[in-house]
């Protein structure tokens, strides 16, 4: 395959909060130049501090406004680091100014909805291949970011029949530079399987906490919270608008998963109501042995 | 106060699971003679290789068998770190050769029914205390113990109208040694904000693992699991005896909680059915602005 890219050697994260962040900290880590966009001209000056070209994206007349169009011309690929909802809209913003060939690719938790409307919107300019890393923390922005957040971390690409090869190639390339594993999957499956190993979790996290939070208003009662508290909790403290974005954007995969959970509750909860041993045995010894790995 | 036992330097800790085998450490550590006791002769082995004297604990006919009584002459304080169905078994087993003074506490995650059952057997006998340190894993067994697994943690003491004074103390100040930080409430005070803080996490926590295992039967998926599955179902990993026990014992406390829980959820889900973004991200902000500490 002849790549048309092969003299851009630049990627472009627009997005410098956790995730893009740590991929721009960890592809300059792998020796790529990288250039950085943000809304936020406090965090474009951290992100400079670490040494890292950074610029505001105008959300609004970006061409009239600012040079920032010549940024992409020396783009290999661009990373979307940005809430699922604004995914189409920047993309429509920057589409003019993507030279061909470019790969745009995403960090989103929900691939389906996000690989339709960006492969719509960009058809004929640019390659678009969805990505996911199964990374994160509670914790949200770019001083959170780490060089090192993809090491080992499974890198779920989702191609699909209009993917171009060797925007794939690419993406799969930058995946294992930054470290991370890539796992390949059409967007579908990926958002059946995250629904199931991350927004049930966040869903259920969170829930936890706004009943003890009904039960004791007062939350001083967590000072005697121990480290179950903690770890089943942690993920409660995550970004509001981006998860609420992902719950509504998977929610035809997170809506049965509620279902079949309140279901395997009631169970438990029947169980221990009739202090039926065998059953509340059998219960906590399956979820030992499923998580055991 | 004379404290009758002043020259009684020794605490015996029967069970030398994860909490017994850290308090027999932790106590060691803080120069306290001790000895523990265990049903398993590996375990006994286990603990004998770190400087601890141990001996075996016979469940049937023990005055017959050994020389067990002797163990407790000059006992301080007795900890029982079992499970707690098993506890009033060992005090009717032990009553008998604990001498007046003697403190009998526990580590159980149930205090109510443990302190009236325990106080009932030992009216006269000697003075128990229930105790709770808010440590441990999902991880059992005495290889996991660690002679710093209370340090700075909160460990609930819960005195009652009939606890003698003395013995409370001696609780106190030997709670203290561990490093621990005690914290003095009533055991039904206790039932209710453990139920909270602790077993109703292990109800979610087993049942997120059980609602996935279901839809995956197979757990190779996890290989793509991120931290927040790691985290919020770490404790569905643990011991399903000791839990199946905690579950049946304080049922009063957490039954309310689980329907409490399923209302919060039935809200959450109704409102991501109806993409109502304002109610979903007011409990995901909700939920994280309640567990920031």
């Amino acid at each position: 395959m002849m790549d048309i890219t092969a003299d851009r050697k630049k990627v472009v994260v627009i997005g410098m909060g956790l995730i893009g962040g740590s991929i721009a900290l960890s592809l300059k880590k792998a020796g790529i130049k990288v250039t950085g966009l943000d809304l936020d001209e406090k965090v474009l000056e951290l992100v400079q501090k670490k040494g890292i070209e950074a610029y505001h994206l105008e959300s609004h007349g970006m061409a009239e406004k600012t040079a920032l169009p010549a940024i992409f011309t020396d783009a290999k690929a661009i990373f979307l680091s940005i809430p699922v909802s604004h995914i189409s809209d920047v993309i429509k913003l920057i589409a003019k100014y993507v030279p061909q060939g470019t790969v745009i690719t995403d960090t989103g938790s929900v691939k389906k909805m996000v690989v339709q409307e960006a492969e719509a919107l960009l058809v004929d300019k640019a390659a678009f291949v969805g990505g996911h890393p199964m990374a994160g923390s509670e914790n949200s922005g770019f001083e959170w970011a780490r060089e090192d957040m993809f090491s080992g971390v499974p890198y779920i690409i989702t191609p699909t029949a209009n993917t171009n090869a060797e925007a794939l190639w690419t993406t799969i390339k930058l995946v294992e530079r930054i470290r991370a594993k890539p796992v390949l999957m059409s967007p579908e499956e990926h958002d059946k399987i995250i629904a199931a190993l991350s927004h049930l979790p966040q869903v259920i996290s969170t829930t936890l906490v706004n009943t003890v939070a009904e039960v004791y208003p007062n939350n001083r009662i967590l000072n005697l919270s121990g480290g179950g508290w903690r770890d089943t909790t942690r993920i409660a403290g995550s970004n509001a608008v981006m998860w609420k974005d992902i719950l509504i954007s998977n929610k035809d995969e997170i809506l049965p998963l509620i279902s079949a959970f309140k279901e395997q509750l009631s169970i438990l909860e029947s169980a221990i109501r009739k202090c039926d041993e065998a059953v509340i045995k059998e219960k906590l010894n399956n979820s030992k042995i499923y998580n055991k790995r």
